[in-house]
């Protein structure tokens, strides 16, 4: 038989006060009068710039702390197989600044806030990024710089691959040639450029 | 043909300054002296709770920023399908306090600290979170809760599976004998308890 232990206490190193939370945090606790307040995801809302969109993010707002929440098929248009997370950018410095071939990413700004410019080439369009509840889609080939960061903004970015060189494009010119030379296949093909 | 444009300018609401700064972004910038600094990731550190680790992640500091990165073979033990993010936790508030069945979280303190208590049934650990460079795994079958969050902490979860009500335990009783049944079923089997 299986002797039915307490769990161990804390490290020694911690404090009563840690051990006492850590007891307490073991315990079921009363259940809560005030109920979660969930604000539903909205819809994407597309940008002018080709493929690249607005994500609302479902949000939870209760005396324990606010939570956004975006999953694949509720929010998240990809699975991540890569993320990164910028901060601490000084006042005045340009991110990004590139583009990438087959590369999908997601901008979700956690904390301050953030301008990100999205070029498709044609058009341009000046996103700003100031809540955890919006997500910024940036398609493959679309020029991206991100700027104007406040000084507390923590950006994270969701990439549908890992890490590949050969797949950014970071000079403009050579990213307009290449969408110039796809809108000339697709307008041979019979499609809108 | 086609023409050759300038991509369009920004909204017309948007300042001359966003738009200079839009034009700036666009043109390639000269190769900067300073090469970023890059951090790489350490090996993962075994917590005595079953199936837990830290994970120490890549960094990158450079003059434009600070930049921590993970991706699928490198720092990221699985493909997250839903990620949330937990931030404006009152402090002495707890949350989390639950184990799951099936999935697996990996968690990032983002900015501020959090305290995570990790608990196996057997064996239980206080992980302070205090890094955006580390994550700590929490496999399924593992109890959790966080606490002692800072006013400005930004809490990231990715999470292995979309949520599913059923997944959670949130009594820890249940959560207890469950562990005691999996236990006598390897023993059973000839395993370690």
């Amino acid at each position: 038989m299986w002797r039915r232990i307490r769990p161990q206490t804390c490290d020694s190193g911690e404090s009563a006060l840690a051990a006492s939370r850590s007891t307490t945090a073991s315990k079921p606790r009363a259940r809560r009068v005030s109920a979660p307040k969930v604000i539903a995801p909205g819809r994407r809302v597309a940008l002018p710039v080709r493929g690249a969109f607005l994500q609302p993010l479902k949000r939870v707002v209760a005396p324990r702390g606010e939570l956004s929440v975006a999953e694949l098929g509720d929010g998240l248009p990809f699975v991540p197989k890569r993320y990164f997370v910028i901060a601490d950018v000084p006042s005045g410095k340009v991110r990004g600044e590139h583009a990438h071939k087959r590369l999908q990413q997601f901008l979700v700004c956690l904390r301050g806030h953030v301008s990100v410019l999205v070029d498709d080439g044609r058009r341009r369009r000046e996103v700003l990024l100031d809540s955890s509840d919006q997500g910024l889609y940036v398609p493959p080939m679309v020029w991206a710089a991100q700027y104007g960061y406040s000084r507390d903004a923590v950006l994270m970015v969701l990439a549908s691959a890992p890490y590949l060189a050969s797949d950014y494009l970071r000079d403009y010119d050579d990213f307009l040639a290449r969408v110039r030379r796809a809108e000339a296949r697709r307008a041979a093909a019979g499609g809108t450029p």
